[in-house]
C-alpha cells in the first residue's frame, strides 16, 4: 500500500477502498505518513468528496485509532448526545441529569471550548472545586453508582481525529461534510454508545449556517452511526440567536440550575425537552416521544433531575454552597445594561458575532490553553420578534475590564438588526433526521 | 497576507492575485510556509487549475526566487533551448555547437538525469576528464571566448522550483499543466535567455503522451515566455520511439560525434536541423527557417560545428583522444544482438519502457545520487514501420551484467509490438507553436 496511490486515486475522483482508508489512518496514527502527504489527500477529499461508504470507513478507521470504550460492564445500555456547537448551548448540563434521573446512565467525556461556542467543562469549572479529571476506573465507578458522570478526555478516543483536525485547521480543509461527520462520529463511536442523539445547529451562530447544510450533515452522521450498528436520531435546531438567555460560564451554570428548578428560559427548556425526550425514547424508556417528554417534565418537576445534578457536582468535588446560593459563583465587577437603540422589533442577530464578543470579554478561548474568566458574559433575554421601545433594556453585559466591555457592547449592538415592522419569532427546530 | 486565505481562494476556484502568488513564493523560499500548507495549495491548484495570468505570475515569481543571470556583458543575444525530455535525446550536444559555429553564443546549465530519459551532463561525462563544474566567472569567460559552454547548476536558478518540485513529486501534484510550465519556464527565464526554443515531446516515452496535451503545454510555455518579454517558439516532436539509434551515455556521445560528421541517424539529424534552425532564426541569423537550415547543414558539412564541440570538450578538460578514436570511450563487456521474433513490420514501441530498461542496465538513475554506468545501453536502429524477417538483428544491448542483460532483453522485447501488415512510419514532428 502506498500513500501516493491513495492521493492519486482521490485526486482523480476515484473511490478509496476500505483497505486504503484503514491503511492510511493506521499508518498516519503510527507516524508513518508525513503531514504534507496527508494535507494533499485532505484537499483532494475536500474537492473530490467521499461517498457514504468511504465516509463510514473513514469514521470507523478513526474510531479504532485509539481506545474503544466498552461501558457495558457498568451500564446495560449507553446513550450519548452530541451538539454541533452553539452560542449559549448548555443543554448537556440539563439533559444529562434528566436522563440519568429517568434511570438511563449517562457518562460523557467532553472537550474544552475553543472559538465562539464555549465548552461544557469550562462551564462546570465555574463551580469551585469541581473537577473533570477522572481516571477511567473512577469514571466507570461513578457511572455505575450515580448513573451520571462528566469528565475530560479520560481515555484517548480516536487520536487520529485530533491529528487530522489540527492539520485540516491549517490547510483550509475543515469545511468538508465527510471530514466533519467523520471527526464527530469517530469520537462518538469510540466512546461506545449504543444510541446517539445528535443536535445539529443551523444558523448564524453555527458551523452550518443554513438548514439544508445542517440537514445534510445530520443525515450523513445518522447514516454513519446506523452503518456502525448504533441507534441514531438527529434534530436540526435553530442557532440564529443564543440558546436561552445566558452566554458565559457562571451565567450559564445559573441558567442550568434555574432550568432544573423549572425557572429557565422557555426556548432553552423546549430544547432540553426535545433532546432528553429523544434520548429516553432511543433508550427504550418510553414508547413515544410524547411519553418521553412527560417523563422529562416529571423528573424536573419533582426535582429528581436537580438532585442528580447536585450529586454529580458533589461526587466530582464541587462546592455545593454555590449551588444552594448561586450568588457565591463568580460575579463580574462591571454589569452594564444593553438598551434598544430604537423603537421596533428585534429583526435578527449574528449569533456568531455575539459568541465572539463574549470570547473577547474573556468567556472563551481564541487559542488553545488560554485562561477563561468564568464571571464574564452576556445575559440576553431579548429574542428575534420581540418588540421594544427605544431605550428598553434588552440585555446585560458582565465584564471585568472597561475597555473590553465597551468593545463587547459595540460588537453586540452591531450584531443585532432592528425592524419597524413586525418580525416573526424564530422556530426552535427545523425537523429531525432518523 | 495569510497562507490560509490563499489556500481557501484557490480551493474555492478563485483567481489568485499577483501579490498573493508573489508573497507565497517569496515566503516559501524563505522557509516561512510549512510544506503541509503548500501541499494543500498544490492539490487545490491541481484540481481547480490556474489561468494564464496566474501561471505567468507564478513562473515570474519562481524565476525571481534566486539568481537571475544576465549574460549580456559577454554575449549580445542569448538563445536557449529546452527539451521536455525523451529517450535517446542528445539533441543539445549537436545543436549547441552548430548554433555556436554560426556565431550565436550558447551557454547552458543542465541538470543530472533522473528517470527514464537520461541527462546531458551524464552523457558528456562519458568523456574522461570532462567537467561541468565551472564557477560563474569561468562559465562567462568560456562563453565570451568560445561561444559555447555547458555546465551544471553553476548559479542557484529558481530555487523555489527545486523545493516545489520535490513536494509535487511526493504529493501527486506533478501532472498539472500550469505547474509543469512554471517549473520549466522559471529556470529558463532565470537563466536570462532572450529567446527560447522549446522541444515538447509527445508519445509513449514522453511526459506528455498525446499530441494535444503536448501542444497545450507548449502553448502555455510559449505564452509565459512571451508575457515575460522573450522570443519563443515550440516544436512538438514525436517520442513514440527513441530519438536516433543510441540510448545510453557513451553510445549517445558516439552518435553525437557521428552526427556532427554527417553520419548520424536520419531521424536524429532531422530533429537537430529543426531545433537548430529555429534557434538561428530567433537569433536573427536567418530570414527564414529554410535559410537557417541551410546554415545548419553548412556548418556541419564544413566541420565548423564539430570543431566547436571539440573545443568545448577541450576547454572543460575532456580527453580529446576519445573524440578522435571513439573506441577509447567506455565499452560494455557484454554486447548481445536483439532479433525480430517474427517476420513482419515493427508496429509500435513503449519508448518509456525502453528508457527504463536502459536505466536498469545502469545507464540512468532510479533515485538521486546513483552512479551511472557510461558504457551500457541500447543501440536500436529499428524504427516503427521497418520490415524484418524472423531472426533479423534489430538492435544491440550493451551490458556489464548478465542478469541485467537478460532482464533488459525481456523488457525491451516486451515493449516492441509487431504487425503482419504494413505499418506507416512515425512522423518526426507534429507542428510548431509560436
Amino acid at each position: 500500500m502506498h500513500m501516493m496511490d491513495i492521493i492519486a486515486a482521490k485526486r482523480d475522483g476515484r473511490e478509496l477502498t476500505t483497505e486504503q482508508i484503514e491503511w492510511f489512518i493506521q499508518t498516519y496514527t503510527a507516524g508513518g505518513v508525513p503531514d504534507y502527504q496527508v494535507a494533499a489527500l485532505l484537499m483532494a477529499i475536500y474537492l473530490q468528496k467521499m461517498n457514504r461508504r468511504e465516509t463510514v470507513d473513514l469514521t470507523l478507521a478513526m474510531s479504532r485509532s485509539g481506545t474503544q470504550l466498552d461501558l457495558h460492564d457498568v451500564a446495560p445500555f449507553i446513550i450519548d448526545k452530541h451538539s454541533s456547537g452553539g452560542v449559549g448551548d448548555k443543554t448537556t448540563l440539563v439533559v444529562q441529569p434528566i436522563v440519568a434521573a429517568c434511570g438511563v446512565p449517562v457518562g460523557k467525556m467532553s472537550g474544552r471550548g475553543l472559538g465562539s461556542t464555549g465548552g461544557t467543562l469550562d462551564k462546570m469549572e465555574s463551580i469551585t472545586g469541581w473537577s473533570p479529571n477522572l481516571t477511567l476506573s473512577q469514571f466507570k465507578e461513578q457511572l455505575a453508582q450515580l448513573g451520571l458522570v462528566l469528565s475530560g478526555q479520560t481515555a484517548s478516543l480516536a487520536p487520529a481525529d485530533g491529528r487530522l483536525y489540527a492539520l485540516r485547521d491549517v490547510t483550509g480543509t475543515v469545511g468538508n461534510l465527510s471530514l466533519i461527520a467523520a471527526s464527530i462520529m469517530s469520537k462518538k463511536l469510540a466512546a461506545g454508545a449504543d444510541a446517539i442523539v445528535l443536535d445539529v445547529k443551523a444558523g448564524s451562530g453555527a458551523f452550518m449556517t443554513t438548514v439544508p447544510e445542517a440537514r445534510q450533515l445530520a443525515q450523513l452522521m445518522v447514516d454513519i452511526g446506523k452503518d456502525a450498528g448504533r441507534q441514531m436520531v438527529a434534530i436540526i435546531s435553530d442557532m440564529n440567536q443564543p440558546l436561552g438567555h445566558a452566554v458565559g460560564n457562571a451565567l450559564e451554570i445559573k441558567e442550568v440550575i434555574a432550568t432544573l428548578h423549572g425557572e429557565g428560559p422557555p426556548d432553552f427548556w423546549a430544547h432540553c425537552l426535545e433532546v432528553a425526550g429523544h434520548m429516553l425514547r432511543l433508550a427504550g424508556k418510553a414508547g413515544s416521544l410524547e411519553e418521553a417528554k412527560e417523563m422529562v417534565t416529571a423528573v424536573r418537576d419533582d426535582r429528581q433531575a436537580w438532585r442528580k445534578f447536585r450529586d454529580m457536582v458533589k461526587a466530582q468535588g464541587g462546592d455545593l454552597r454555590q449551588l444552594r446560593n448561586t450568588d457565591r459563583l463568580a460575579v463580574a465587577r462591571l454589569i452594564e445594561p444593553l438598551r434598544a437603540p430604537q423603537a421596533g422589533y428585534l429583526a435578527g442577530m449574528d449569533a456568531g458575532a455575539i459568541g465572539w464578543a463574549c470570547v473577547y470579554l474573556g468567556a472563551g478561548r481564541r487559542v488553545k490553553g488560554e485562561q477563561v474568566d468564568h464571571a464574564v458574559g452576556l445575559m440576553l433575554p431579548a429574542k428575534v420578534g420581540d418588540r421594544f421601545m427605544a431605550g428598553d433594556v434588552i440585555g446585560e453585559i458582565h465584564a471585568n475590564d472597561a475597555a473590553k466591555l465597551a468593545q463587547a457592547r459595540e460588537s453586540i449592538m452591531a450584531a443585532i438588526r432592528w425592524s419597524e415592522t413586525a418580525v416573526a419569532p424564530l422556530p426552535h427546530f427545523y425537523g429531525t433526521v432518523a
